[in-house]
């Protein structure tokens, strides 16, 4: 099974497209370490039990979404354009998934939320750090935004942060239900309106 | 058991009770017929698997869902004044639920988009029907208010509707992760800048 660190990784790799796949309650250690090809013993020499592995999956993946976010909302470009390139990078991540797969799979956050909220307290804990952070990351920007001048001069840039990340979790849904990635291409609108902010580089009008 | 119309209620009620709580996986069809306290074999004599007892829970809660939303959104009221009735009243559930149970339980609906439209088509078929269903009532009612120039004009009352369902699986999302029923007080002033409109009996100003 070559060098331990390989077998925690083709663990993890496997899970993490598995819970993608079908949830997390469907699966049983064996089936991962099959999917993953290490002996089943091999388990729980990295995880105490499956739950442990899912916060491992978890926090995987939002390290490496965390870098996507920090890179993309961070650079040098108008505020608004940033979270406009944010939308657009999960709307490729999402097509890239289902060429991949055949399915949208949607947000690994908000699958589990919805899945597993009302049973795992701990997961249930670090979902909720991770859609606040989040919302941090996104409200940084806003403030940009409305220090400029380029949103309504009333919002509230948490509360307008916090109904992004809502609109971004629904519309991801609707991309998975659909298992249709396009599903994402009202974000950018959807955005400004919950900002009352205007289109960049266009007229005067819509959404408002 | 009583009689035999009761037993199917029975099993009906302690599964969507159960699949609220828990999700469809991790559910047998042995412990579903313990909680409605009926006897295994009575289960297949009402439904032919576990799959076509979830349809059954989606269509009666639709059934259910759909008469309050029809009464709500039909009222002699204005047209936004109608949805801020259907978003109270969507808090309510939810309150009510948290208060019955200890956690709210979120959507049905988005529980088994999220957590089975990748795996059961007759599902995700019909839960693409439902969601439809609820963007054509709310757009119904988008396209009142429109015509009442209530709305920005520019708004486009299918897409508004769509984002209007989105943000409130969004929202709902975070009442369930957050256990707290309150993430849907927000929804109200998220559908007016959505919709570009003005709050009702108040001044200009915010959310624009």
């Amino acid at each position: 099974m070559g060098r331990t660190s390989d077998a925690r990784d083709k663990i993890l790799s496997a899970a993490r497209t598995l819970i993608e796949q079908r949830g997390y309650t469907a699966l049983g250690v064996a089936e991962i370490c099959a999917a993953a090809g290490v002996p089943k013993g091999s388990f729980y020499h990295f995880f105490e039990s499956k739950q442990a592995l899912a916060l491992t999956v978890i926090n995987e993946h939002w390290t490496e979404q965390r870098r996507q976010w920090i890179e993309l909302l961070g650079r040098d470009r108008p505020p608004l354009q940033r979270l406009r390139d944010l939308f657009e990078a999960t709307e490729t991540v999402q097509r890239v998934g289902q060429q991949d797969g055949g399915k949208v799979v949607g947000c690994l956050f908000g699958n589990l939320a919805l899945e597993l909220s009302t049973q795992a307290d701990d997961v249930q804990r670090r979902l909720q750090e991770i859609f606040d952070a989040q919302i941090e990351l996104i409200e940084k920007v806003v403030a940009e935004a409305h220090e400029r001048g380029e949103t309504a001069a009333t919002v509230d840039t948490h509360d307008a942060a916090r109904s992004i990340v809502a609109q971004l979790e629904g519309r991801v849904l609707f991309a998975k239900l659909l298992n249709d990635p396009g599903q994402l291409e009202a974000m950018w609108r959807n955005c400004l309106a919950l900002l009352g902010a205007r289109p960049l580089q266009e007229g005067a009008g819509s959404p408002r």
